[in-house]
């Protein structure tokens, strides 16, 4: 590490997580402008792009692709440092559903609630964790639940 | 509708797609850019914003972050006109698995095919389409499956 960098957050391993920690981030601010950027360049629908074509569609006014709900809720726990220093790397993801539309003016915040973890039948250095990912409004609405399924290593990896 | 605008394209309907049919998109270039710009604003982690921290982890090169091969793979789908001018509206997706990293110079194309339909059992206006979604990458390597239910309307819909 060169002088003046910044102390890297220190790395988690699995056997440091256990069923019913609960990790809780920050906030995000979403704006019109951040939901027409995504939307031109990943989603380029009406609803996300043209405040007056939103008008027309089932939702009645501008909203954010269910996809960038996804993006900042990563962004939201990238910054919780949800795994310390260890790279976030998903398995799988499951059960994802869009309870409500994001708008312009939401602050979004999330939780992941580990409900198991588990070794790796054949490897090791690594395991899974299984989170319940709650996406939340100003309201304390719930916009996005998720299943994760990480790849988590274990502390066998640093030997390997 | 104004003059000089586009035609829209023609609205599709439940009634319009059954189990087996295929949609095949064109193809996206991924840049290094692309991956770097998306990161900094939705996952900032190291092997997705920084070529030289990106080799000191498991992936050994930058690669793009899980949520861009989503939000990728949706622009694909988008510009197929997958329903046609009807809005993407989804109630669900799963099982997304990632099987394989995006990397600067990929060429990504995307395949939904109709697993079923299904009508809503509590509104005449709407119903349930499941597809398999699959993304693959210019070598035909698949990155990306996952499995999603589409609200879409029916042509019950046209004369609520």
């Amino acid at each position: 590490m060169k002088d003046g960098e910044p102390t890297r957050p220190q790395l988690r391993y699995l056997e440091d997580f256990k069923a019913g920690d609960r990790i809780s981030s920050g906030s995000f601010e979403v704006t019109a402008e951040l939901i027409r950027s995504f939307a031109e360049l990943y989603d380029p629908q009406p609803m996300h792009i043209d405040e007056e074509a939103a008008r027309q569609t089932i939702f009645g006014e501008l909203v954010g692709s269910g996809w960038q709900t996804l993006a900042i809720t990563m962004r939201l726990l990238v910054d919780a440092r949800l795994l310390g220093g260890t790279p976030i790397v998903g398995a799988e993801f499951a059960n994802l559903r869009f309870h409500r539309p994001i708008r312009p003016g939401d602050s979004l915040k999330a939780t992941a609630e580990v409900l198991q973890t588990r070794p790796s039948r054949s490897r090791n250095d690594r395991g899974f964790m299984d989170l319940q990912v709650t996406t939340t409004n100003q309201h304390d609405e719930t916009v996005l639940t998720q299943a994760w399924t990480l790849i988590v290593p274990t502390r066998a990896a640093v030997h390997n």
